[in-house]
């Protein structure tokens, strides 16, 4: 229950980033899906730490291992069951912090709710759970292949990428470390999260996804909501502290007249401020939304905070930690929206008699 | 499923705008609660159409009934139904749009999804189903009387209240018509209101929620934070584009260094950017979230669209709707809200040998 | 989740026998379902009470009311709340019992669950309950009207229909009101019944139910295999003992070689000892199992028994009850059968690329 | 969802016979649950293949490994991975059968449903996923260590232990390998279940389970009754056809007046027909119930069949299976009862204010 994701296609998962591994289980995956490893793998590559110079340099292979549901290439319908042995777990990185509270980590909340802590690395806390929704969700991603997922970094700090996304070659988004697919932009990111880097510190941003040819009526309506669904898996990300889709949060600002989507005769519209869904379903537009990450709470400085006993101590600045988590989110953010999208469509099967 | 909101505590509810009645039931409610029948349909009342002269002039009573589950006064632990009549379906009003595809409304994601539509004013996609919500999310609060939730309307257009949410009296949001705590913004943002009116517009706002005494533990890991759910539940409601809890989008831009909130000894943080949530869990300070509503799709001017045949004509701008369905909207973010918390705190019960 | 029933086609209910209303909602139903219904009250009168000398002599009409999802006359994907008036709530008829906990029926355990009890008449555990059912299988027979479902009595007491189903007359099930497709049989089963309500007692007896034309591949592996969700679904039926499908408890006494059931060229196979199903799985061949109903716990003899304070005291023998539940189970088993099928049959439409 | 099982402590597997491995992830476990591995390991031995004569001669280690949720030997709240690798995947043993449809086994329904199938061994559908439920079993009985879990061997073929349970000493059921506790019967059984082996059949039994000192107040109302819970588990389990507790099938030849339990003044009952459980919830007396298993399909005999082509061809009696699948699944039924038990007891946290 806590640690499942979807209702027909629905994935479990477990692991702390300093126990033997990480896995899960995909459920609901009809049969007859050929499966492509090897890509599922290139989209762990592109999660993985220590993959450039702007990114925390810990080595992790972070090679995905099925057990179950996919025979001769081709999932069967069973469960899937996966595993990523950790390799390099470093615990000796984090014994110095056994009894402190990390400030604006979940160290405390934890605590104090389960009255146990496993304080190497954060635990179950840590975002290396993300590689697990990155494997279910490139799985996802061919299921549903005739539907293309594009997220991309918009802004690092107070470096934006101004331009619409109608205006981007998405095929560009791989070209550079950061993750933006317009090049002097992603230059200014990159020099400002070395920048910061090097004092030290870490840096908030935000990632753009456009999902494109979905098809009309994908979405439940009333509590599973297309947007809804999107918003609480975006949500489920480490750092994430804000969602909107379509005109967001400048669409409040607006008034009825400018806001509405006029219909052209094919049932497209004329703009799109809807981002692709209207009263929770898909309207066959782009569908289109952006997530704010705040800047990781491990920094590189000492900190003042306190122990289990509520002692004050120092927090020292250790370890090996992103500076920006941005550039690596962007396939996150693609995985789990290829796994709402999945479990929808699938969901869609059922709707008409 | 599709209909049901809520873990332990599970709201299922049904009901369109112009037939019989809308109504649901409440499960998960835990034996031994009293209950305050007027408290409740004051929540009702707090919602109700022609409330004042800057929502819509329908007139609902929206008097609940409960049918189940309560025995002298006090919950049974038995499922909680309930029914809303509907009095004044006025269908003729919709009469003229039968076959018409309204702007930015679900008439055609609807049509396309299920091959029929109930077009007598949205049908199930009219906001009239949050009334619902109220009844249950009414009940929540009496569960979990020890939190207090208030929601306020920060945000009229380009009107917004500066104030932080720290400097407000929250006992003044019933205070104007508009339910913002400020009552010099609460004019500005009257007349603005009234004017959108007169033009036959409309226009967004967006609202603030502030929870406090909040218990720390509260909130489930991964695929269960406590801001995913109620992000989730945020984007529920109708004409949401956004959500943001703690630092938000400003997040985004901001260093590591000024974002981490330092602890006190007692464990309370000198700053609260995370909203009150580290891990998906609650921290013991107030958690806040803000809330981004686009403006009503139906406007009193007429526009062009097209009909199911897919054939251009002209939409005319009648009935009786909000101008800005910001103030109504209050009464709903606080519900929606209780409900999240009563069933997470009702899952904490669970967590701990 | 405690009063909800199926996966994608789910039921939700709420209601006491005394109360002002029974009722539920029903998600999950397609769109574009010809709702007949006058056969849904049909339904309804097979399981009301009043219908013959040999079951309970109350009378309530039964009357369902849908408050929506219906437009037109079809399904629109929405979710169908409705409800069904209590109209004749004797509460008169139980006020003796309030304090006093009646032998073998749950007073006592939800007493002691809840630390509260509705009295009136064994309150949401009543089999009034079951009304609700009724109306929510009746509408998924309407769904899956490709297959049929066919209970009936197949013993009363000692008295045994020990004829195969396959020599049976269904469309005689209706003609006697015992609901035994043999009138022999069924003639002294109606004697034994009369009898044993002559003596103020009750009596235990059980209903086979057969569904033919299911397809090849409806039922989920592992942890919702067909039987395991239709031995669920009986085992949720009042005054239920036991269940078994196929070759059941006497499957248990034989060999591989006798139990096995061999192939023919088209898929059937010789003999169906599997009933059906094989790995949880339909293999197209009939489906069919037996339900155990136990007496009636009310009888109208004097019991000996307590009080909520331990006391001991007598319970008299009043009040209008069915001398045996069997007739009147018939329908419900039925309809858990179809809202079974009917879920699976959903689900299934996903289980493929 | 479908390889899912339980509520609040939910199980959620993968695996095949003859993939890499089997395993799963338990969630909602509570925090601060000393871990006892070796028992859990003894448990798994129960069900291991190659443990006497009279089961398989596979041989295989089935040694569990936990991958997460486990810190210091203390659950931590978070989810349990664990994996159970496969040693002895002969699949040439099964060759043989690739196209071959066996009787009475899943073969032609999964081929229909899926339209692929993993033919070795049974792929998904073989018992060996009984050993992840053992696994997840074990670990909650370590959760509810104050309710007693006792399964056994009640009958094989037409030898029946007629002894109540009240009369045997469950201490002595671990003394024979029928895991029967009266040792006269259990020699007839193991002499019975040798002598079918030399016939190259096999033969069907029941079993039998008590659970002590369960506390009164556990099972959910209407659709989560804890009978209909455990009914729903054991039939979950491979070649079960039929489920009864308490009184069960001979209930229903019985009266109301002789079926009544009857109060004693301090609440428990003179006689126990209802089988511990009254309205779906436990009454503080023993629950029992007896489960009925079919002849296992695999025979070391030829049988005629046909293959997925529909062409007639033989099968022949290879391999290393169980002649009685009894003795080896009393530690199932024992864990799929200990999960119920556990989920119900957690759920039963949240019921009262």
């Amino acid at each position: 229950m806590f640690n499942s994701f979807g209702n027909i296609l629905r994935v479990t998962t477990f692991g702390e980033s300093h126990g033997v591994a990480i896995g899960g289980v995909i459920d609901g995956v009809p049969a007859g899906v050929e499966v492509d490893l090897e890509a599922i793998q290139n989209e762990l590559n592109r999660r993985r730490p220590g993959q450039s110079n702007i990114v925390t340099q810990r080595k992790e292979p972070d090679q995905v291992e099925f057990l179950s549901g996919i025979f001769e290439g081709i999932t069967t319908g069973a469960s899937i069951g996966f595993i990523i042995r950790n390799t390099n777990q470093k615990s000796k990185d984090y014994n110095h912090n056994t009894n402190v509270y990390r400030p604006s980590h979940a160290d405390y909340t934890y605590d104090k709710k389960y009255g146990i802590r496993d304080h190497r690395g954060g635990g179950r806390t840590s975002a290396r759970e993300t590689a697990n929704w990155v494997v279910a969700g490139a799985l996802a991603k061919q299921l549903i292949n005739h539907i293309s997922i594009n997220a991309y970094t918009s802004s690092v700090g107070d470096i934006f990428l101004v331009k619409p996304y109608q205006e981007l070659d998405f095929s560009k988004i791989e070209n550079n470390i950061v993750r933006c697919p317009d090049e002097t932009v992603a230059e200014e990111m990159i020099s400002k999260i070395k920048e910061i880097r090097k004092e030290g510190d870490t840096i908030g941003g935000t990632i753009t996804c456009v999902v494109k040819n979905l098809p009309v009526g994908i979405g439940e309506p009333i509590f599973n909501k297309l947007h809804a669904a999107l918003g609480k898996a975006m949500l489920s990300i480490n750092a994430v502290k804000g969602f909107e889709f379509g005109s967001g949060f400048c669409g409040a600002k607006m008034k009825g007249s400018e806001h509405n989507d006029i219909f052209n005769p094919d049932g497209t519209t004329k703009t799109n401020l809807s981002g692709g869904i209207q009263g929770g379903v898909s309207n066959g537009m782009d569908v289109y939304f952006r997530v704010a990450f705040k800047p990781v709470a491990t920094i590189m400085q000492n900190q003042p905070t306190i122990d289990s006993a509520g002692t004050s101590t120092e927090i020292q600045g250790k370890g090996r930690h992103d500076p920006c988590v941005v550039p690596r989110a962007v396939p996150i953010v693609e995985a789990l929206t290829a796994l709402v999208l999945a479990d929808f469509w699938l969901l869609n099967q059922t709707r008409r008699k």
